[in-house]
């Protein structure tokens, strides 16, 4: 009779070992003893903050951000501190001015996410860099989520890892998953990577608490790591091109701004109409064209600071090039049938 | 192309509908709204405490108790507050008397783990209603970890799940794990069952926060439902002549205290030793008969109180009865030849 046993707390040492291969071949030097498995890129973020936070230390995220960092921060009694990206730069790293005003002797992080849900911005290596100046300074650790770094659109932008910061490796935390990756967000597997071992010795004892993470996944994962280039290629060929359907016809309508995304598959546009969260609800309760509507994600979600994205929505491009035409249309009509309601 | 998308944060609708019909037919009547499905009974119970205490809360556990009931509680900032129960009684229900000294104004919950791991204690229906007046009277949480719900090996013994408790629906939280029922345990799916609908709802907030549930486990956890009842008379049959075997042989050996387990696949015996830390730790390093030697559990680690379980160990049934057989003369052989030494 076959049982499906508990597995090692960290994941199999095999999937380890072929996920070091896996990152070095991308020149993100690690050894598998620098690799955690965990379920899902969530909880490698639960684990890396529960490792690092104490209640009331505070982490620095540039907003907008992915909404459930709150949630693993708050899960860690620690307290987001948010230091604003704007739409007009297309969300670029903050100045280091703008980070150092709200160090306080309880910051204890930065987190990036980065390329960016929900920006869509990818970081340059000299932003990196200057992360890495940053945290060196003033002792932080520095933890980026990394999981969309196979979608990159124009062959001169390459993902510079928080891992090849040099003499940074005791402050630096990455988080990966599979499933942008591989399509497999159901799967829930990912990793925490870092070369400071009093971390990972922290984040094992979480570990440990709940044994290990799901098994046929894993195995699934393992097998993943073989998929060919080619794969990945047509996937970026297909996004590249999805992302510049959409922002072509979001151009097309007026009082809608919005910039080219780099990386990721999301943007954030600002619309012509007063508040994009009613906008949204009426949406879906109040309109259709044909039987149609749209549905957005208000930004507003995405930022910590009250008040801030009540004119911007976040659009995923997840959607075919006819869907997504399709939907932009829908949309322009919708902001027309809404302004003059 | 295939893809593995997210599932609803709760689980799949339809494996918790089956489940719901599944405890019905156990008598124990819930609807799939009460359910939430996690990724292990370790996920289940980090949901119940996240949403029920707070930072200093405490939490009265009967001792000695499954290790990771600390490190759950402590991802909670909340306190454990043991109460000895004692080998002599066989690990029968503290009194209430001795519950009551224990409750403060910061006491939130008693939690239990009805059958017992590492007692192998089952808790009688007068037990577990004493337990419910307990909490009734002191508006108390009552959660039950009832992963071993299936293990109990005399006929006229029957699981009394905390479900059952009239009057109670508002207080009790049941954990419960596919791990043990089908040999399952690497592929972490658990729930956690309560009528509490605020609970639900706190729960909720930690369960979109890590998105969903593995998915492929869920898959075969719900087909798993389908398994005849042939299935589990099979195990019991089996693990009832396990028990019977270590049980019987432990008793042959001069100075060894046990009871019998009335349900799960453990027991604490007490052994002529010292220390039964010292002795494990011997038995790996420095002790072999013929090449072999055995592994066991030091109680104290199973304990809170310091000083507690200090010549006890448990001893899980999971080996053949040859194997079985085996291990207990090896460890008589060590128990005298460590005393010789």
């Amino acid at each position: 009779m076959n049982i499906i046993e508990y597995g090692p707390s960290a994941g199999y040492e095999s999937y380890r070992k072929k996920l070091a291969q896996f990152y070095t071949n991308q020149n993100v030097r690690v050894d598998y003893t620098d690799i955690m498995i965990t379920t899902g890129g969530s909880e490698a973020l639960l684990f890396a903050l529960g490792s690092i936070m104490d209640p009331g230390d505070e982490v620095i995220i540039p907003e907008p951000f992915y909404a459930n960092y709150h949630a693993f921060s708050e899960e860690s009694s620690a307290t987001v501190v948010p230091v604003n990206s704007s739409f007009e730069s297309g969300f670029t790293l903050p100045s280091i001015e703008a980070f150092e005003k709200l160090i306080t002797p309880k910051t204890k992080a930065i987190l990036i996410c980065n390329p960016s849900n929900p920006t869509g911005n990818l970081y340059s290596e000299t932003e990196i860099q200057q992360l890495g100046e940053l945290v060196k300074k003033h002792d932080l650790f520095l933890i980026a989520d990394e999981v969309y770094r196979e979608f990159i659109y124009d062959e001169k932008d390459i993902h510079y890892s928080v891992m090849n910061l040099i003499g940074l490796e005791q402050n630096v935390i990455m988080i990966d998953s599979v499933s942008k990756r591989y399509s497999m967000c159901g799967a829930r597997i990912g990793c925490m990577v870092t070369k400071n071992k009093q971390v990972i010795a922290a984040a094992m004892k979480f570990a440990q608490a709940r044994l290990c993470p799901p098994t046929i996944e894993q195995i699934a994962c393992e097998a993943a790591i073989n998929t060919p280039q080619s794969y990945f290629d047509e996937v970026i060929v297909e996004y590249k091109e999805r992302r510049n359907t959409l922002i072509s016809e979001l151009n097309k309508i007026e009082g809608v701004k919005v910039t080219l995304p780099k990386a990721a598959f999301y943007c954030i546009a600002e619309l012509p109409v007063d508040n994009t969260e009613t906008f949204a609800q009426w949406l879906l309760e109040s309109y259709n064209l044909n039987g149609e509507t749209v549905m957005v994600a208000p930004a507003a979600g995405f930022y910590s600071t009250p008040g801030m994205g009540l004119k911007q929505v976040r659009i995923a491009y997840v959607l075919n090039k006819e869907d997504l035409t399709k939907a932009v249309s829908i949309l322009k009509d919708a902001i027309a049938t809404y302004n003059a309601r």
